[in-house]
């Protein structure tokens, strides 16, 4: 069981060479790419003119390929997690000393993210040389990474196979991109007119808005259900099923997939850090230690001052502990990841909840008092932030949850399990004994109290109960006060570990504040749950969505009519300046076009008039600008 | 500084003699109390006949004199948490083995309250004997536990001084006793004819009344008030005032009165077991082990090696650290007790609340979900240990906070303030300043992203903030994920130890639970808390005392035609019947004698009416007690 020595290993492409070629690779199809997609007059208005830079993913849109995101985003976040530990964080330096290698890493925080742009960028281009540059690309660090790690399997780090176990990940999204980019493309060839003209996720918003409208039957009746359908609800809520006509938004897709591959990271770094060094020691476990231990008191032996050559069974006693510490840890690690991944499968699930309520208008019912929508600095500051607070928050809830976990464990399975085996070492048992007379003492006061409650102090002359024996009631609350303080006690340790249990196994759930009732936003994670979800519900109403795709998939003629002679935006122009407004704001170009048919005219102003009253919150967006002088007077 | 042995010491009146003359005693009390209040057939229909005890208070009625009981809940209290620690925990009974004493400690748990009990029972006799003998026993167990205490000041227990000041508050306590009794029995002579015809708390009732009854002024102009004074009124909840036309229901002054001494014993322990040890420790302190300390590295030394003839200037940084760490401990227990204090008298005022909220039907604002006020046996269970859950969960909410702060405490000096003076140990010094990129890389990130969230990615075209380059805010987002993730990182560490600190500090406040928003219930402290608003709420509801007082004190001639010659109840029975109803029951007696006069009748509906109105909680009562037909078919 003694681990062989791992001989360095230099694989066939080095680290330092594939980032030297790859990075000025991506950097040139980037430029080629913007110019590319320039030349099309797309996105000209970007940054006031500048040369734009294609943007690697529009995360308030619910267009685009989620899983493609989600997969960069994963290589993005394992190659960060792989670097914390890494000697080289920089790929083109050297190692150096360990004073300058925290800068190097600092560097490297940013130097990822710009490394792997071109993966997003390539997809969100929405041009057919995108998709091929970008099939190109990822092929290119499949087979670059999967050929690292066929060379060099082992590593001496911390583990031999946790080098190869820490770059699974990156190589699984890697896999998937590299599927996702052909089909991407031989797509763009099969459906080349009608993706042309499809505006981007308007099949979705026309889902949304068709289940919106559709007649709703049965939700009354789930709320007579019997006890044994409710807490079938209840366990439902932990499993996350796909709603018809709703679509997780993009951000929350990326939180949580960061979040799981922050637990698996989490999980294996401490999984290898604990579980071979003690497996070691548990080899190399000798007689001499064994005498040690039984010396101490740790081990118990029959055999007491015995010569070391017969402490065959300690030995095995002492192996037997230390195969139950790494059982406990082991178990505590499953239970926690297990709790971990149904907490934010839970979440994901109230975030549903809570972002349709919003739509609907329903801000109480989310927030529990009056909030406006509107984004504003400190929500766009934690709408930026929402994913990396939830990924962070998980990897802590974990390493919470396992501390807590193993401790209970292992007191467990040595105070309760490892005695009831062996017969020694009974201390709890023992207390437990020369207790009992304490707890039969409880046990009766509360039966008592609860007894006399129910047949001496109630009464029911009328629909609802009523006091009686108020004098026989008095008396035994003053002569069991000082029992009933020794109950409260416990009472009160129940308390201490019921809301230290609550807040570890929820600390990884954003949507619930570890705090109390009226002081909710002193929680940093429940604070920026609150901001996302308003910029979210402010920015990417599908109902909003959905007008802005009818008014851009308006027919050409009639579209021109409504249009200006001098302005010669572009659909894509349009479709920009458009999703930057909200409300009315989207009616009034269409009230223009539709004039000419006053059939139309009407069927649109019913169709606002619907929609308003079925998403009050857009009607405080209408208000305003209804309102504001400016807004009527200086349209373009 | 090496203590002096403490003598043994037999008081003159010995424990044993204390408690054989003064149980029979007690006892002969309560008996001929009870046949002389019998005798004038007070209470004849308790306990179905059965000869009544006296009852020690009750707890449901303003009346009587909270200050009286209170003083002996502290007896029975302290008398009790002297016992834990004791060594003969019944004074009969000699010292016994250690398995047989815990029976008798729990023995001894049901025999205090008795013991005690006739000092309660001699005031809610309202007899002028009565008060006679409760100023004899008063006196009696003042003189013995005083003259107890002057024999023998120091004891060998723990601490040379701790059975005297555990024993103050026990002293403190007869006193008030020992001069409220007499007092009493003056006033029982000059105000002889008018307490015969008040019932009890008659004037505080009335009080209420007319405070809810009078037109209420200048509740709005608080809303606009300043952030000055919003700060003011927020410091001012902490400190209780008392309201015009509102008293604290007896349960919760008893509660706030046993927890304070609750924090007392428990910190006058705390303190007794850590200080004069350490000090003994600290003057003890040789040459010899401040060598061993040094090579340990735990203190700094310039002679490194050096003979222990010079360790003069070590041996003072040792002293120097032991000081340090008593300085630190009496620091934090101050800190803990003062915020247990401030919490207790701040939950006082929210309990205040409350109880307002609930007597005015409010009933949403308290519990945030509709409840049915009515009693129930869980709730009367937990109404008759609210007070000792209070007392429990102060002695471990002190606990709790002690650790804490000392933990923190220590912390502070030993790693910031000692190495600032000394120059050595400079470890968290050394780790920041290896660590200023890390820290400066997050500022700026949150900066950054500050500025640019105002700057660059919001416009404010018209009345609300809007969002604008969409693109750059992508980009943005997507390029500061990692960094972000190592913000939410701290965030997170934010999150554990403000939840934790918050739990910690608001552990003794039941009116607050641990738990967030939904499973608030599951808090053991709250639940009992919210059971006991609702008991407390709706058995001695003001207005409906008030209107029990109101029937009790009709004229005489007038009373009896309204009553049936068959009923010869007297006054007080009438009473005990008429206050274990509510609502409409109390008021169809008087309908009864109001039918001979019209205009007398109109205004006691006009007064109905009105009190309704303003408390809508009484609603419910009247309606169910219409509806039900056997209510007012069988009344007597």
């Amino acid at each position: 069981m003694v681990p062989s020595v791992i001989p360095a290993c230099d694989p066939t492409i080095a680290y330092g060479l594939y980032h030297a070629c790859m990075a000025p690779v991506s950097l040139a199809v980037l430029i080629v790419l913007s110019l590319l997609v320039k030349r099309k007059s797309l996105h000209r208005s970007c940054w006031n003119g500048a040369p734009g830079l294609l943007s690697p993913v529009d995360f308030l849109e619910v267009e685009g390929h989620p899983g493609l995101v989600a997969a960069v985003f994963g290589i993005l976040f394992s190659s960060v997690c792989v670097l914390v530990l890494d000697t080289d964080p920089l790929p083109f330096v050297a190692s150096s000393s360990p004073r300058t290698r925290e800068y190097w890493k600092i560097l490297a925080l940013l130097y990822y993210p710009a490394f792997y742009y071109p993966l997003l960028a390539c997809a969100t281009s929405r041009h057919r040389a995108g998709y091929f540059v970008g099939c190109l690309l990822s092929w290119g660090h499949c087979v670059v990474q999967i050929w690292q790690k066929v060379d060099c399997p082992q590593s001496p780090k911390i583990y031999r196979h946790y080098s190869l176990l820490s770059y699974g990940p990156i190589i699984l999204c890697l896999i998937i991109l590299s599927f996702w980019y052909p089909v991407l493309l031989v797509r763009s060839f099969t459906q080349e007119n009608l993706a042309a003209r499809e505006v981007a996720g308007s099949s979705y918003y026309k889902k949304y808005l068709k289940a919106i409208l559709a007649k709703r039957t049965c939700s009354r009746s789930s709320r007579q259900a019997s006890l044994l359908s409710r807490a079938q609800m209840y366990l439902r809520s932990y499993i996350y099923t796909p709603q018809e006509g709703f679509q997780v938004p993009l951000k929350l897709v990326l939180s949580v997939t960061t979040a799981v591959i922050a637990v698996y990271q989490v999980a294996l770094l401490l999984l290898v850090g604990f579980l071979p060094p003690v497996q070691i020691v548990r080899a190399g476990m000798t007689k001499e230690i064994t005498v040690l231990l039984v010396q101490f008191g740790v081990v118990p032996s029959k055999s007491q001052g015995g010569a070391p050559g017969d402490m065959t069974q300690e030995l095995d006693t002492v192996r037997h502990y230390l195969w139950s510490l790494e059982v406990c840890y082991v178990c505590s690690l499953v239970l926690s990841c297990l709790l971990t991944f149904s907490m934010l499968m839970r979440s994901l699930g109230t975030h549903r909840a809570n972002l349709r309520a919003l739509y609907r208008g329903a801000v109480l019912d989310v927030f529990c008092r009056a909030r406006t929508l509107g984004p504003s600095q400190q929500a766009l500051v934690c709408w930026m932030s929402f994913a990396s607070f939830q990924t962070a928050f998980a990897c802590l809830g974990l390493l919470i949850q396992q501390v807590i976990f193993f401790v209970c464990a292992v007191g467990f399975s040595f105070l309760v399990v490892i005695p009831l085996q062996s017969g020694a070492h009974m201390h709890l048992f023992k207390i437990l004994e020369n207790m009992w007379p304490f707890w039969l003492m409880l046990v009766l006061a509360v039966l008592v109290q609860n007894l006399l409650a129910h047949f001496c102090f109630l009464e029911q002359p009328y629909l609802q109960k009523e006091l009686t024996n108020r004098r026989a009631l008095c008396i035994v609350t003053y002569l069991l006060f000082p029992i009933n303080v020794l109950v409260g006690v416990l009472a009160g340790i129940w308390r201490m570990v019921i809301s230290a249990l609550y807040n570890a196994v929820h600390f990884c759930q954003l949507d619930v504040s570890l705090l109390t009732r009226g002081v909710e936003a002193f929680d940093p994670g429940y604070r920026t749950y609150c901001h996302y979800l308003k910029i979210e519900a402010s920015q990417s109403h599908p109902v909003m969505k959905a007008f802005c795709v009818l008014l851009l998939q308006l027919p050409g003629p009639e579209r021109q009519a409504g249009l200006k002679p001098t302005d010669v935006r572009t659909r894509e122009g349009a479709e920009a300046e458009v999703s930057s407004f909200a409300g009315i704001q989207l009616m009034q170009p269409a009230k223009g076009l539709l004039k000419t048919s006053k059939s139309k005219q009407m069927r649109a102003r019913w169709g606002l008039a619907y929609t308003l009253l079925h998403n009050p919150s857009l009607l405080a967006c209408r208000k305003a600008a209804l309102s504001d002088p400016t807004a009527n007077g200086t349209q373009p």
